[in-house]
């Protein structure tokens, strides 16, 4: 089953809006053994609309439609199926009583006139609930195709997504699946890692694993992070998964030493299943992140377990009145230092009772550089338990690159939180 | 001119990576009045994106292609480009040692072989030299359509587009200029926003500026955000600028009460220029929010104007024992209730020295709610300079929704810090 995504709104050709939802949806239909092939986007515009149908119609058995399902004029998703299928869409009385009941439990008397629109419905098609918002999705068929369309607010696509699921499975038949797994590494570059597999796969004389190969891999490199996926197609998923797992048994024999994680895994979640498995809480003082670490580590659930008290110590007066780091370090190193980051550690580890303590304290720009200390220069203190002595780490990460503020706190957190993972060993 | 961006890679295909690419190039091209009409996603396979350029080459003036230039064999952007112009890709001396030179200023001696196919050059192209990475960009013409190719990792590809935007622009001429302006509003849905704005266009006679008018009107909904987008089509920007403002004067007096901000504002940007421009520091002591608000405040370059020290009193221990909360608070009352924020401001501007004090605490979920305080339900404390009693405020966020933990969090952050804009009136 070839599928492809056709998400619709100008405001994602006009760079308002990040197409996430071509994202979530790939991955849900990949996870489910059903192959997207293109990713489109066009605007609110019934012409150029109509040739994407098109054209999706000549080369795709499944189109997932998202976006242009709202009470706006500018809204014409469904309107505009209805004109390619030659069907009649119009209003319909049960649809117009959920949207009414919908309204009604929010406390709304007066619905918007424009809202009714979202009541109408293509003739022969299937509704597709949304148990959030007001917008309404469709399926029908065109030859051999099943067009689908969603809402562009991802939790109402999500939602209804996950409900039509099974929908699309049973279109499934005897269809080859297709499963993939990323093993997740950092302080590797992209090329390193590919030649090192490049040259593994010669030596053995094995198929070059990066050209149409079955499992094939494929490398990408993130800010901080290079992965590369493993994927298999066979027959079923217990074959597709072991494929997977021989794969990985090659790649962690020549990599295992940058691996961190797998799938959906972060330096953060990685480090929070450590923490919770050995019982150790953690507390941060962070001064260049400004609370980066701290969001990271409590956006996973269950955080509670491992945070109680975490400080963002961002001017010298609260380094100095509240880690009490002598205000002669300060004066002598400066804020940016080995000495400022390890007396903040120390200084943390006094009122935090945690068991773990970490401080870090950099340049994050774009001002406030040096020729001596430039922007991109971090200090990281790391205090393990029953430890005296703090790890103190610099890091350079401006070093010939080019880096927003922002790259820059992402890149010093996850290096930061990688770090204590080595650490914990 | 009419452009297009193909972002080439099975990654962006399988749910893996997010095309944002897609988003910073459109913002780029419409900003300098080019419009984009479509964005396509195609896998690493030669026969689908020679398909791509084909169709590419049929409809745009402009193709902007990014991703495929990295040293593996999957990465086929250029060879593929050079395919379907049926021009030769041959290695090039003087690329070759360029590619040299930023590995030995790497202090890495021995390159990977591999990389050495990022020197190959088509015949005939212009090369978009990279100043970050080793993965060279070409420009070439197909009939009366310009192909670029860029890397597909954000910060080399946007380095490279702003290198040769002014090339870009010297091929439009006398072509008509689009511009656009978003009004950023919070507390209002996009139905009624909505709604609003049609029945104003009616009552005067105005033609609906959802439909295709120009200047014209779209309407956007993000979480706790509305916004609308004007965008005027003109022989110039002074005159697109003078369509824009009109529309803006007209909306202005309709929705003036729910606009915090335009384009690229952002509730905690617009908060930092008040806070900065009135010369006062803030201070936080969060508890749901582990961290998200200090790292939104402290996000904006500068911020160490207003920000000395946050806390993120995650524990009840933490609350009790930094900010001096009352044990019989939490025991009476728990941690998430109007006392508990209440002792939390007042214990943090005891501390933390800054002209304002922001507590917040509530159940982010997805455990930890109960049926007398849900998940969602969040207690803010806000004590603004010289007032004695602070303002609490309850919300309750999951009310009838479906939010996930991310999603409360980021709510109740942008609530608060809008909170607290408004209170500074």
């Amino acid at each position: 089953m070839r599928a492809e995504i056709i998400a619709i709104g100008t405001e994602l050709l006009i760079g308002h809006t990040v197409n996430t939802n071509a994202t979530y949806i790939s991955e849900l239909l990949q996870a489910n053994g059903i192959g997207v092939y293109y990713h489109t986007v066009v605007g609110d515009n019934e012409g150029r609309i109509i040739e994407c149908f098109k054209l999706a119609a000549s080369r795709s058995d499944l189109v997932i439609c998202t976006g242009g399902l709202g009470p706006t004029d500018d809204d014409i998703s469904n309107e505009t199926l209805a004109k390619f299928l030659n069907k009649a869409i119009t209003s319909d009385p049960e649809q117009v009583k959920i949207l009414e009941e919908k309204f009604h439990i929010r406390g709304i008397k007066n619905i918007p006139r424009i809202n009714y629109k979202q009541a109408c419905v293509i003739e022969g098609a299937t509704i597709i609930p949304n148990p959030i918002g007001t917008a309404i999705g469709m399926m029908a068929e065109f030859g051999g195709t099943t067009f689908i369309t969603y809402p562009g607010v991802p939790c109402e696509m999500e939602a209804m997504l996950d409900h039509c699921l099974p929908l699309i499975k049973s279109k499934l038949k005897n269809e080859s699946i297709i499963l993939s797994r990323k093993l997740k590494m950092t302080n590797i570059t992209e090329s390193k890692m590919a030649q090192t597999i490049v040259d593994h796969y010669k030596e053995h004389n094995l198929p070059n694993p990066f050209l149409e190969a079955n499992p094939s891999l494929a490398p990408y490199a993130a800010l901080g992070d290079v992965y590369v996926r493993i994927t298999a197609q066979a027959k079923d998923a217990a074959q597709a998964q072991k494929m997977i797992q021989e794969s990985e048994k090659q790649l962690t024999k020549i990599l295992g030493d940058y691996i961190y994680g797998y799938d959906e895994d972060t330096v953060a979640s990685v480090l929070a299943n450590e923490l919770q498995a050995r019982n150790l809480s953690i507390a941060f003082a962070e001064s260049c992140t400004g609370g980066l670490l701290s969001k990271l580590m409590t956006d996973i659930p269950g955080s509670s377990n491992y945070t109680k008290l975490n400080l963002v110590t961002y001017s010298n007066e609260a380094k100095i009145k509240i880690l009490q780091v002598p205000e002669k370090i300060i004066e002598e190193h400066g804020a940016v230092s080995t000495e400022c980051a390890e007396a903040m550690v120390l200084g943390l580890a006094k009122i935090s009772g945690a068991d773990i303590n970490v401080s870090i304290t950099g340049i994050a720009g774009p001002d406030g550089g040096s020729d001596e200390k430039p922007v991109g220069t971090i200090y990281i203190g790391i205090l393990l338990p029953k430890i005296t002595n703090p790890v103190i780490e610099k890091l350079d990460l401006q070093h010939r690159r080019n880096l927003s503020r922002e790259q820059i706190r992402e890149l010093a957190a996850k290096k930061t939180l990688y770090k204590i993972l080595k650490l914990l060993g």
